[in-house]
């Protein structure tokens, strides 16, 4: 089997923890100090009513939403795949089909997921079961079979609608793309999942709880290292130069506030035409 | 030579038909199945006149059209020279290279056609030739040489012009991206001109005409089984649950009627401005 | 070491100029000849006060314009490393990793150098700097180290923003989008760090000056012949056909007046709504 180098190093690697191209190294350290950003930056203006009910804020364009998607999912072949570090592996198809298969079904399941919730299949929801079942599949894409990284999408697909859910309405943090959901909580349910069904010493492949206690072990370990260092450098960058753009710079855009030009400098955005 | 999985098993392979990566099997089936669905389901509201003359609609965003254009472009290089389903056999690097000449060639000869026909190098159609020639050579990229696909794609280019032209004025069907002319009508034409160009066995190199032969019967076959199954279908989805949306749906766009959200949330459309 | 095709055959070649995907030979050829059309052409309608202070006008999406960037510095891959000719020559990996190294520093150099200069980092230069990066590199991608490839980028990062102002408020020649700075000045800038920097001949590995003469050498042929013919040529066609659109044309669009179609159909433009 193929070790990417947090694999041979880290005293989780040496328990046997698998984390192959990183659901929990990059994806879930990530989502977590996110998480403790998002928090401590507050909701956009205009994003919580004064009862605390969520406004959707949508995006500027769907269609490069999408793209911006398709060209992750296309780059995770080089991400997953490419942590082989060599084009000659034998592994390196397998990973490559476990890394589309679970991307395939996230999206789909994602899709069904809230078409029944909601009543619509959302797009952007969609897009972010793609990303979910990309994430989850990032620990174990070298490590479980096909139907394995098809399981593992499918179940990322649904946990990622109720996780942008849960943050949405229960939690009242404001994580305008879900990032959250997508890098946090489907790379620890997809680095927990290894501890299911890996091959190689997954619990439903007789290799008992070693495995999956060893995952377990692992994320809660990046979980609190994560986020009680991002809270506090968070709070330290907070109470002295600031997280937070003026409510003014915030309503006009940080393409001016922050780079001088207006992204999109020939169209007549809604802010301009007072719709 | 390679052979792909329909080349092995169906009637018309045992006959000697050859579609490498499906011409017929794959854009001419979709190709004529669309035919009939537009047919069914009428054109566009404003698409025509009392009199029956077309309206060009034109797409929101030639940019994104072009990009369109250029992804599947690059995606046909998993899709022919991909269908060897090898990466080491000899046969890739001449597939890559009649892909692209076809397109190449298809893109250039579309645009001197609607030039030469309408005054200016309509960027759509021109953008149509390249994926003209991008159909018509994936029946016989693994069978022709580079001069043979250039020569496809030259007389896909002129093709899909007049193609386009005759659905929309004569038929007067209403294919909004010319996908009929595209994938049906330059899947049949390069599927044919493989019975002419091939190298082994094609009429011009001595071959006789055989294979022109089984060419011409397995795309009538197609066309026939095709065209009359899609018709059943989509005349049985028409008389029960209904092909067409409300027409204040259509005046509003697809995108709220069907999921929800506006594409381009933040920007002025010409729709909501009443230019 | 690889040889492209111009390195076999061309008087330069026999001298021993290093040029390995044409950082001279492709990017400084099209950015002179471009800079005598620029110049010959004249500037948009609007670009200089009567004073002669240029303003700036803005491109229409930032998204889509760094969208392009990303799309040339994926293709670089096939430019630069693709020049082997062949995908299993040692050089290829070497090759890919000096040219990514560049592009990236090349864009945080940039980045840094109008944040210094101007107050904020500007996208559009930023993305001009992984441009300015790439086409640098190009001469030397098979024949420096990572370390040299990073410091080519560093300096044509720096390199573009001063050049780009340079052309813009002292020669008051008007470059749209710094293709002369990119493309001419940084190619020939690469070029000649290809004479210090070669691990086999470069000044500072001890190869003496040979190389460096003779990339000056190299640099200035190819700038005077292609200025001069491009000089005739742009003179020849302004002379006759003429080189500029009308007023009229010019304000409306070139999308209309080329092509007879809108880019963006469905949006409303600055240009509609008179903001």
């Amino acid at each position: 089997m193929c070790l990417t180098p947090w694999e041979h190093y880290s005293w989780l690697a040496q328990r046997g923890m698998i984390d192959f191209a990183g659901s929990t190294v990059v994806h879930s350290v990530g989502g977590w100090a996110a998480l403790m950003g998002a928090y401590l930056l507050g909701p956009r203006l205009g994003k919580y009513t004064k009862e605390g009910k969520p406004n959707a804020i949508p995006g500027h364009s769907i269609t490069l939403g999408a793209l911006g998607v398709f060209i992750l999912w296309f780059g995770w072949f080089g991400f997953n795949p490419g942590s082989t570090l060599s084009g000659t592996t034998p592994d390196i198809g397998l990973i490559a089909v476990t890394t589309n298969l679970s991307a395939a079904a996230g999206a789909i399941m994602a899709m069904i997921t809230c078409w029944l919730r909601y009543g619509k299949p959302d797009v952007s929801l969609t897009l972010n079961g793609a990303l979910a079942g990309l994430v989850a599949i990032t620990a174990g894409c070298a490590a479980v079979s096909p139907v394995g990284a098809m399981i593992i999408g499918l179940l990322s697909g649904i946990i990622v609608v109720l996780a942008v859910e849960f943050i949405d309405k229960v939690l009242k943090i404001d994580d305008p793309v879900g990032a959250v959901s997508v890098h946090a909580v489907c790379g620890a349910f997809g680095t927990a999942m290894v501890g299911l069904l890996a091959i190689d010493g997954g619990l439903l492949y007789g290799g008992g709880t070693e495995l999956l206690v060893t995952q377990l072990i692992g994320i809660a370990a990046v979980f609190a290292w994560t986020s009680v260092l991002a809270f506090i450098v968070f709070s330290a960058i907070k109470a002295t130069v600031g997280l937070r753009v003026t409510p003014e710079e915030e309503e006009e855009g940080l393409d001016l506030g922050e780079h001088g030009i207006d992204a999109y400098a020939d169209f007549v955005t809604k802010k301009y035409a007072q719709i």
